[in-house]
């Protein structure tokens, strides 16, 4: 979608509410319904997906009336950043349209709590990411390999930044993808595997590019994985530690979150795999001594896990409840108890020749 | 210093083991001791320094064995390390240590919180940074800006690497630091505002490098920021949120930590200054309304930074007290309630050219 159209969506909006209240009748907004209830798992494709469940917001109603007025603002401002061809964070947002509404004692807004849901509200009812809007996040997580960018009119070759790599900014609409030239993309959990994998030329040998999340990945990192797999073609790895959080992150990497399943189909990568840790593993490698136990706080999120329809594949069940039943996790960096280099020589070649990934 | 001095302070730690052995005398490692009874703040160099208190570690006794060999063992992997010209995470590290004794029960380390201290140790005694012994941890941190750095063999140009920047290993001693056109450097507390900065042009326009350190500053990147200022000889201007977590990022950047007080020389930044937010920002710049009221937690750490003697200053003292008084605090991102741009055209020009700082 370019800026024209863009605008063209936000601006649509206001003229229907400019319409609703030229003809008398209480200005309102029409959005998909959020929350677990309008939330589908799409079997075939892989997708958490939003249901056609419908919400409206009237000015007219005392109880939508403040949200209302925010959701306008929040378009607003929007409006003037495209227009402006500038970026905003969620946060400056909320500061720039933080003020005492006059002659009352209210505030626009109380808290960036109440200004980061109706961001999710204005995409839900537009149709468009905020990252399309021009808003920032916090930016995490790093790229390296064989991959060009160009990004505000640099053109950063992503295998000649050192150990370093790329920082993926948190907006990753405007950046252009070209001359990708590898076999795969590898997402690594921790920076730390990253560096190991950068140090041990992985990514050339394997001819792969990687991609450091540095934990739960964050909407820019999970936009260009998507990108990745889906216009540069590449086939997608995900490498976790062994543990109901790491396998939070894969799932949340190739089907979406439940929170925002609407942007699924933009930030979600349903054809990629996942390559570990797994319970298999432990055992194959000689790995008891290396193990954590699962706090209570891992059972409760494991035994969660296990419930969800997009964990019910049989691969799945059974290393979910290995884990259960041995009580511990295991670290992507406890290869190294094995040597330094084993993760990358040994590890990762061997379970990608055999093809060995849970789906 | 060079890795062959590097490889010599260990090897001699390991042969007065030895000779201490073979004269029938109980091996022991000579460190200085840690905890704040052994800092102290050097007024004059405005660093927090290490005090010439000792302590030994000794084989023989029943109280520092598991320690000793602790040491022994952390110091030969960084040896092979050197040697090798490998790095490991402080993670990985600990891992690879981490095994059970033969014909024992016993685990040479029981969790990283038994290894890192004991990095620590290894560093006070042999007066090197663990960094120069390869060990790695999490990075975090971003550069951009008018500096060429090379590092493995690719020269990296930090002003065109798009709005990205250049990712900041956790590990710079490798880093080679070239062509640096600038006329100050500015570290920045907060990710979105360093991104804010890029975007306004402000580095071209003022001359600028640009350093974000993501929230507490890693050690990688106070031993860049340390090195941007020697080496380079670039002052450094730093940028925080005005509360107490801020002013001490700002403390820990310029003199070092007390935990770490042994690399203040190192990691230390005793002539940079701080530009803000400061609490006379906020009745300056009308700013009342975006502020936000200080929680028990920062009241309590505001009380412990107003005795530290490194805030004693006045004009610190006035700050501190005005905000003990007022009972809010200041985000850097609060300015954009005035624009967008305000930060970048107005409120850091201006506090710079009248050199408005704090010491």
């Amino acid at each position: 979608m370019n800026q024209g159209q863009i605008l063209a969506k936000i601006k649509k909006l206001g003229e229907e509410i400019e319409q609703q209240a030229e003809a008398g009748k209480s200005p309102h907004i029409v959005m998909r319904a959020r929350g677990i209830g309008n939330v589908n798992f799409d079997e075939k494709n892989k997708l958490l997906t939003m249901g056609d469940k419908q919400m409206a917001r009237s000015f007219l109603n005392i109880a939508h009336a403040r949200k209302f007025m925010q959701t306008i603002m929040v378009a607003n401002l929007c409006r003037r950043l495209v227009e402006a061809d500038k970026h905003a964070s969620i946060r400056e947002l909320y500061y720039q349209l933080k003020h005492t509404i006059d002659k009352t004692k209210e505030n626009t807004f109380d808290g960036q709590e109440e200004s980061d849901p109706v961001v999710e509200d204005l995409e839900r009812t537009l149709d468009i990411l905020r990252e399309q809007m021009n808003l920032t996040a916090d930016r995490r997580g790093y790229l390296y390999g064989n991959i060009k960018i160009i990004d505000a009119g640099d053109t950063i070759n992503c295998a000649k930044l050192g150990r370093g790599g790329y920082g993926i900014p948190s907006t990753v609409e405007e950046l252009e993808l070209t001359e990708v030239d590898a076999d795969f993309a590898l997402v690594i959990e921790t920076a730390a595997m990253y560096e190991r994998l950068i140090e041990e030329k992985f990514a050339k040998k394997s001819n792969a590019i990687l991609i450091a999340t540095q934990g739960q990945a964050a909407r820019g990192v999970r936009r260009l994985i998507h990108r990745i797999n889906d216009e540069a073609k590449l086939p997608v790895i995900v490498y976790t530690d062994g543990d109901p959080y790491g396998y939070y992150i894969y799932s949340v990497i190739k089907m979406g979150s439940i929170n925002l399943a609407y942007l699924s189909n933009e930030l979600g990568t349903p054809k990629c795999k996942f390559i570990g840790m797994t319970m298999t593993d432990i055992e194959k490698y000689g790995l008891e001594k290396v193990t954590e136990k699962l706090k209570d706080m891992d059972i409760k999120r494991l035994k969660e896990e296990m419930e969800y329809p997009w964990f019910q594949d049989r691969h799945w069940q059974n290393e979910l409840k290995k884990m259960l039943k041995g009580g511990v996790r295991i670290e992507q960096q406890a290869l190294a108890n094995k040597s330094l280099e084993f993760v990358a020589k040994k590890y990762l070649p061997e379970k990608i020749s055999r093809e060995e990934f849970l789906p």
